[in-house]
Parts: structure tokens; sequence; C-alpha cells
């Protein structure tokens, strides 16, 4: 971070990326976040620490679409990676440029996911980690943080107190901290859904692209990256306007943008089973914020019963069973849509930011028991073919 | 199935395909197994019903691999893919042409995963399901089962009794038995594992494949589809030797390979806590057993409580949480390599078939508990630079 307490962004040559490197040169390279290395801050290649992440699909959603009454829906599955969501990307680079400086232990707060992530690729990368997270954050990142023989903390609190117990960690034991935009690599990684969705589109851009924002490093790193990609000449135009989607329950951005503020206040009690997105307060929320305003984008909030519901539409319509804070996004996709502000026509870019199979709790299931001898009864026989 | 009782499988104009394709046009399509579509049964591709499953990565594991003295060892990470198990694979290219040859509703028995599977996948071809499986599969599985909209049932009993019951609906109800093996096409979509090593191995084929067997679709599956490949001149030589690795308390292929037979017994009370591999008795075990003699391979058992330590430790070496099936996998490398059966210098590639987040309960933490204002204490401080 700068002195004045400040995150720090990573600056490129990009006149030199610009002259010595084309989109044609990507068709022959590795299937992952790597194949943009020029735009990434990893210099040695030995120090690239990678178990296959990034290149995730951008899934046509027909089905869904038209239940929206929209002609252009796309959802960048980022379940589709290691960890099984799309904090892999930051950990990916953020552990590889760690190893890259030298760092022997870094150390974290989470909400569950990013601990898994930068626990797991810490093991990769041979470094230690010690990660405190919420009690109540999923058990299944708990299992992956202690798999990965990381040193593991639950605190009776938010991730805010998890926060504050790595700050006197990382002073008192000489730690790395890799929290949230308190180094500036995780950003990079994350920056590659960016790149990678203007690749998938055959290097034009989205007009809108929905965004479930907790820390909100995931909408700074795709603002970023369509930045980059602009000055290299690779894109052209008008950026995606972009939404930062969060829970009613935790709304600070969406708080701050009604009230055209340019940072944010601490969202007091917040709560919601989308628990990627239970972040009350955001070191980066002006850069949200700014990235927001600049594109002509917006901020919304939504209910946990109406995510429950839309996952389960997804999944129905789609056969997709995407996690609680990209349902949250299709959820205000399709408010957006009813108020006009997306037209029928535009391109629109979910960004589904985990794989549901992460969240057992959410959905509540009642099959009917049979015994072994039992048959299934119904009323109506079905005409196949 | 064919009218004696016995599995059909899929036949292609091999010659055809060998002067019509190269390699060389794979590199300009799209990245998922669909990319294969020559060899495989779907005919028109508005059917290729897709969620962008397919060339999951081929990860290097060299700490793992120092650690059982190998030089070469491979995992074949299928936890990347839509609902993080291989099961996808089977799915996606059994529903498109279930779809294709005009199915309106399918059902199956399942431990969970393929269950998950092909319920979302019909969803997402706009297919009805039925699906019958144990009362204690996991119960994420049962999650993505419901929330696709499928019938779902379980029952008191094991996936051979949930069988028995979709059995008697496929009759009572005129659905499409989509069982493992009593329809073709499933095992081309698992065929895919295979067409995808030898291509990211640059056409090369490995050593030895270890795959964990429950019904053993996807053994089959990888020898037909190196077998093709031979066929159309794309690889050359020897086969890998294939190793079929089941749980000790499921072991029924093991027994009928150590007593040299070729076909196996159902296995009574069977267990292991590896969910996907308990299969008392396989449909295509013959299949698999002919694969195992043909390249001389092999089939190993392994306890439950080596295939958690092996859990751990792979997660601790190389940052990957397999799932149990894919420790046992590496359980049995590690054997046999001690053995003497897998040389140091061999390529080696085992199939991780999914993600270890679709399995909480397999293992137990118990960190440490903070609350707001307590401190870690360590004994050493860490020299970061």
């Amino acid at each position: 971070m700068c002195t004045c307490g400040a995150p720090l962004l990573v600056n490129y040559d990009l006149e030199g990326v610009k002259k010595n490197l084309s989109p044609e040169d990507l068709k022959e390279r590795t299937n992952t976040l790597w194949r943009y290395h020029e735009l990434l801050p990893v210099e040695d290649e030995d120090n690239m620490v990678s178990l296959g992440e990034g290149m995730t699909p951008l899934v046509s959603l027909p089905q869904l679409g038209k239940d929206m009454s929209m002609k252009n829906l796309l959802m960048k599955d980022e379940g589709l990676i290691p960890t099984g969501t799309f904090k892999a990307r930051g950990a990916a680079v953020g552990v590889s440029k760690a190893k890259e400086v030298g760092v022997k232990e870094l150390a974290m707060p989470t909400n569950g996911n990013a601990g898994a992530a930068w626990a797991l690729y810490a093991s990769r990368a041979g470094l230690q980690s010690t990660v405190v997270m919420p009690d109540d954050a999923p058990k299944i990142t708990r299992n992956e943080v202690a798999s990965s023989g990381a040193n593991l903390y639950l605190v009776n609190g938010l991730i805010s107190d998890a926060g504050k117990i790595v700050g006197k960690a990382v002073k008192d034991h000489d730690l790395y901290d890799a929290s949230t935009l308190k180094e500036p690599y995780r950003i990079e990684g994350k920056k590659t859904m960016g790149l990678e969705i203007a690749e998938q589109l055959n290097w034009k851009m989205p007009d809108v692209i929905l965004y479930p924002t907790g820390g909100g490093v995931g909408l700074i790193g795709i603002y970023k990256a369509l930045n980059e990609l602009k000055e290299i000449g690779w894109v052209v135009g008008k950026l995606p306007r972009l939404v930062a989607v969060q829970a009613t329950g935790c709304a600070p951005i969406v708080k701050a943008w009604e009230e055209g503020k340019s940072d944010s206040e601490f969202w007091n009690e917040s709560e919601t089973l989308a628990f990627g997105i239970n972040v009350p307060k955001a070191l980066g929320d002006f850069l949200v914020l700014d990235a927001i305003y600049k594109t002509d984008g917006c901020a919304i909030a939504i209910d946990d019963e109406s995510m429950v519901q839309e996952q389960e539409k997804v999944a129905r319509l789609e056969g997709s069973f995407v996690c609680p804070e990209g349902a949250a996004a299709f959820v205000a996709t399709r408010r957006l849509r009813e108020q006009g502000w997306i037209q029928e026509e535009e391109t629109v870019v979910v960004l589904n930011t985990g794989a549901g199979i992460k969240y057992p709790d959410t959905v509540q299931v009642n099959p009917e028991m049979l015994e072994k001898d039992d048959v299934i009864r119904r009323v109506e026989n079905v005409i196949n073919k």
C-alpha cells in the first residue's frame, strides 16, 4: 500500500505491449489466464503458480434471456476454476507475485472463498499461510483451508473482525498482508475476467456487465482491464456500463451510489446468505464507485429471498447451478431490464462468481422417500419416441 | 441395449474421419469436448447441449511426484467442469443425443453426481428427468437435482436398489432409461477424457492412466478413445496401462482381476466414503476387465483411511483439493510405484474425477476459535523479505 494508506495499482508499459503483441498471438497459448502474461505482474515464468485457472466459459442463456425479454444474455461461469470460485484468479496471480518477491508466509481475513483459494495456491507455491475467517463462513471453505496446511483460525464475528486480528498478526509476526487491496496483485488476477470477456466476444465489448460486489476487486479489475485493452487498441468505443450488485442486508456501495457519494460508509449489522458479498466496508469502495460513475453504470441491492428463487430459475431454465452471489446478479439483470435500464437487444454479461455446490445449505429440499420395493406412482405416462 | 441385454457401443466411419480431419484443425475450435464432434454421436449442431464442459487442465504435480519418487506425475482435473465432476461429460453427450432422438423424459439411478449432471443438462436441453438416489448420497447432489426441476426420489438402500425402482418406472411410464450403459452415448462423452489427454500431451500417450472405478464407463471410454485415435493415425504405439482403482469396501473388479476372471460378482454390503465408486456390480464390468487385460493394466483396492490421508497430502503439496475417489487413485499410484509396477521415469496420468468441495463431510477440522479482540499467538516470527 501507499504510505498514505491507499491501495496501489500496477501500471504496465502499454506502448510496448501494443508494439509487440497482437490478439493473433494468443491463439497458440495456454488456455489459462497466463495467456495474458504481458498484462500481468509476474516476470519470471518459473514463478507462475498455476492449477489451470482461467478461460472459464462465456455461456449463452437463451431460455433465461427469453424469460427476461433479453436477446443476448451471457454468463461468465466462474464456477469452473480451481476452488470453484473466481477468487482463484486473484490467488493465482497474487501468490505468484508474492513468491516472486520472496514472501515466506502470507496472512489474510476471508469470508471463506478467498481464504480457500489463497491457502491452496500458497501450498502449490510452497508458501505458508495464516487465514482468519468468521465462524459461520461456509464449512467447505474451512475444509479447503485446513487441508492446505494453512494456519486456520475462526473468529466469533465478521470479516472486519477477522481483518483486525490479521492486521495485528501481520505486525506481530512479520507476515505478508494479502488482505483485499493491501497488496496490488490480486486485482491483476481478477482483471483477467475482463480480458477474457473481451477475447471471448472476439474483442468486442458487451453493453453491460453485472458483478456481485463485496470487496469489489473484480469490478475494479474488469474496469482496469478494459481500459488497458483500449490503450493497446484491441477494443474500441464506449466501455460497458458496470453494475455493482449487492445484498439488501449489506449494501454500502449501493447507498453511496444512490447518494452520489465517492466513497461508502460502514454498514452496521450486515447480513445475507450470499456470504461472499457480506463486506460492510470495502477498502476500494471509491474505485468501485468511480468505475460505476465513469461508465454510466449503477448499483442495485437484492434481497436474499429473490436470490434463492432466481438460483432455482437459472437451474431450471439453463441447467446451471449458480452461487447465491451469481443469482443476485441475475435478479439485478431482471430488475434493470424491467425498469428499461437494460434494453432488449443489448449484450449483457453476468458474472457467476462461483459454483452453487459450495453452498450446500442454501437450497431446501424435501424429496419423497422410497423403500427398496416401492414403485414410482404418477398420473400420466410420458410419450417418448 | 442389445435385445440380448448387453450394452451397445457406437462405431464411427473412422476412415472418413482420417481423411477429412487433422489435429491441426482442432486449434481453431471451441475449447469444449465438442471440438471432437466428428468422434461424437450428435449429428445436428443444434442438439449439442453445452455449458462449457471439457478441456479440463492436465496439471503437472512435481511435489507430489517427488514424494512418490516419480518424475512425470500428471493430474487430469475433472473438478473444473459444470457440476464439479466428470459426470458432466457423459451427461452433455448423453442428453444431447437423447434430445436428438426425440426423448421427452429420461430416468436414472445415481450415487449423486451422475444424477446431478444429467438432471441439470436435461434442463438445459428442455427435457424432463426422474432421478432416484440413495438417501445417504451427498446432500449437495440432492440440491442440484432438485434445483434442476427433476422428479427426485430418495431410496432407503443402495444404487442397485435405486436401479430396480428406475427399471420399473421406465416400463410403467415409458421413460428413456439413462442408467449406466443402458444407452450407448454416455460412454462417448466420457471418452473425451482420453481424447483430451492425448491432445494435451501433443498426441503422445502416457505410460499409465489410473482411474477411480465404479461403473467404469470412463475407463471403457478412455480405452475406446485411444483405440479410435490409433485407427485414425493420430497416436501410435502401445496403449497406456489402464488401472482400475476401487475401494476396499467395494472392489468387485479388483477381485475379478485378481482371479483372472472376465466379469465380476455382486459385492455384498459395499461401503466406502468415496461414494462415486460404491457400485457393487457394474453392467460393463467385462469391458473394464477386457481393457485392463488388453493393456497389461491392473486393478487395486484402497482403504478409506488412506484416501483421506492422501487427499490432505495432495492439498498440502500441490494446492489441489481433490475428491476422495481421486485421492484413491493417488494412493494407488503411490502403492504401484512402491511395488515397482510404475517406474520412476514413466508418464502417469491420474484422473481426479471431481472437486473435493462436493464432499463437505470427508474432512474433519477443529481450528482454534478466537474472540473479536484476540490476537494470534505463535512461537516464532516469519522472516519475510
